[in-house]
């Protein structure tokens, strides 16, 4: 069985996350108070392009699933952690998307 | 209307040939013969890697999807070219996942 | 020849570019009046991300330098102008970065 | 003082080193038997991979380059021990540049 068929759950996260991640960014940077958000939207980046990286990454076979997952984790935790501060719904969106995401990528780190 | 929001279809092509190519790619290096795979290979990681920019430039709102769809678009069709080429099942799975994607890149670019 | 060998004043240009870019994303993220340098933190990580995808793209020996530097051009110049209206030393400098980058794209493009 | 600029000497490391194997991924799957490379094109692509995805992350001020650096290591370090097996010289140039590139990353890991 090949990776991609093993991380089905993973993968959909991932995909969820990195989605909700760069729309928070993209909804961050449109905001009234963008200095507010100047955390928020440096953490969306970091989450995106992890949770990006490592969806292709486990698609193409790598055998580093464990060791990605577990960076993958924190940054997802911490991009969590800034966007519950703000009631924003993107903000809020991301938050969801992105503890889930955590607690998959914890299940295989 | 964000732009993640007006290219769901679009967003869902890219990722199945995204993932399509990759799995490819890690198959056609599991091949006996690999060195007739080896055009394949290349032009897997090339499609696979533009499809998963794309993707993630739409989700952030880039105001260059037409331009990057152009050039994702062509290496689609080459890579539905090569894949064309060869009967595995994983080919032939890619060569489809792209046909379609660079039909819907066409539309936007 | 290898790619990435004819291709080795583009591939200094297009580091020091993403590496300008980045830099001035950061740096835009810190200002006190975030909210002024909005188009630019957007600008800023479009054009890194392509500089970087492209010299990753010629080291790997992509066939696809032409269309993928068109691309870049575009985005280098927009990302110039961009940071041209802003007296920033970031700015400033990324814009040279930028405008450079742009002008050698477009002789392989 | 910004990230980029504490961490110069292992920036131009993990450049050397994605440029070392991206180089040998083009040249291993332009060798006449491509099925013993089959092994050093994918970790080829995993460690150029992830040396621009860190190398790119670093200039643009993330807090997370000693969790990067860490999963950088041990791919630079598997890669090396891969292609250590091969004479071609882009694969002992490689080995060279992924060695030089783990010592880099554990520095800050």
């Amino acid at each position: 069985m090949m990776s991609h068929q093993q991380h089905t759950e993973l993968l959909n996260t991932l995909h969820e996350c990195m989605e909700a991640c760069n729309h928070c960014y993209d909804a961050c940077l449109k905001e009234d108070d963008v200095k507010m958000m100047a955390s928020c939207i440096r953490t969306d980046r970091e989450c995106a392009d992890i949770c990006g990286y490592l969806e292709s990454a486990i698609t193409r076979g790598t055998p580093y699933v464990a060791e990605l997952a577990s960076v993958c984790a924190k940054i997802c935790e911490d991009c969590a952690a800034e966007c519950e501060k703000h009631d924003h719904d993107h903000c809020q969106q991301c938050a969801k998307a992105c503890r889930k995401c955590a607690e998959e990528c914890k299940k295989v780190a």
